[in-house]
């Protein structure tokens, strides 16, 4: 009794976790590169803030969406292959053991998919909600800009820290990489709108 | 000689469809609800244009070395798992085979990552240049939102049926899915926009 329940329960927590950085990682930086092209084509900061908060709805929204049709979707997988293995089979021994070593599959949880979608959501919100507070109280958009690259980067990078120390990649090395990333998508995104605006 | 070629070929061929996917969903939705959202808030197209392209760098650099660093990580998590492979064993039989076998890991294709990176990012860049053509041409918004949510429903449609036939989800449903999806995320952004600006 005791050890069941704490596997199943290890297994949520990773698939928790995996929504949180899928959802996290992509709020936290294509809000902040989105503001940071707008920030170089407008002074208006609410426009700013305006753009940026559409872009999280629609971003949490397809991401959120977009992770309950994948998590439906291992479920009807691996409804499929066992219905497959059930007919392959004259006797069943243990289709469950089969669906493990021979496909490699897990039977997923039912309610998985929704938990995944609001998981995902949530996490792309919270993310993205960081780099665009600086534009809701600062007026002037390249002061914006500055703070929200200051407070947007310490947060890719104690997200890339933990994420690194969940996923076994080294937390420094994995920080580096976030901010990294997140700090060309912005630079790119504001010289483009330099550039056209 | 035949074979071997011809299975890694489509292995190959597997890798590029799943990435051609995961930028260009995300290419053709985003972008497409951003730009409905900031037409919900300002007339000029020309600024939707700025953001909408701004977001496009921002989405295709993040996705990209997302999944750059993603082949990256599958790469090394082999590595270390043949090296502790090795490590385990006195005698080397076949290490492949556990590793296929053992662990389910295949060898990763050492120009993978950096294929994955262009591919998605490509992906990223053309799906989001769909939704954004109406409003470069187009000089009022709202008849922009009106050309670029035919023009993306029409993608989005097309692409889900194709994606559909590729992974077995059925092409019909696929296509409702993607189409619904880009749906909903353009409406939320557009009311959210209309609501705050």
């Amino acid at each position: 009794m005791p050890r069941a329940p704490h596997v199943e329960k290890h297994f949520t927590a990773g698939n928790f976790v995996r929504d949180v950085v899928i959802g996290m990682s992509d709020g936290l930086t294509v809000p902040f590169a989105l503001a940071a092209g707008l920030s170089g084509a407008v002074q208006n900061t609410r426009l700013i803030v305006v753009g940026g908060l559409a872009e999280v709805a629609a971003g949490s929204i397809a991401m959120g969406l977009g992770g309950y049709l994948a998590a439906r979707g291992d479920a009807e997988h691996y409804e499929q292959e066992r219905e497959r293995e059930y007919r392959e089979i004259k006797e069943i021994p243990e289709v469950d053991f089969m669906m493990r070593y021979e496909l490699g599959l897990e039977e997923p949880d039912p309610s998985r998919a929704r938990t995944s979608a609001g998981t995902i959501a949530g996490s792309y919100v919270a993310g993205g909600l960081i780099p665009l507070s600086p534009y809701m109280i600062l007026a002037s958009a390249s002061r914006g800009l500055l703070a929200s690259a200051v407070v947007t980067l310490a947060a890719l990078g104690i997200f890339g820290f933990m994420k690194g120390r969940y996923t076994g990649t080294g937390p420094v090395r994995s920080a580096a990489q976030t901010m990294v990333i997140g700090g060309i998508a912005a630079a790119a995104a504001f010289l483009l709108a330099k550039l056209i605006a």
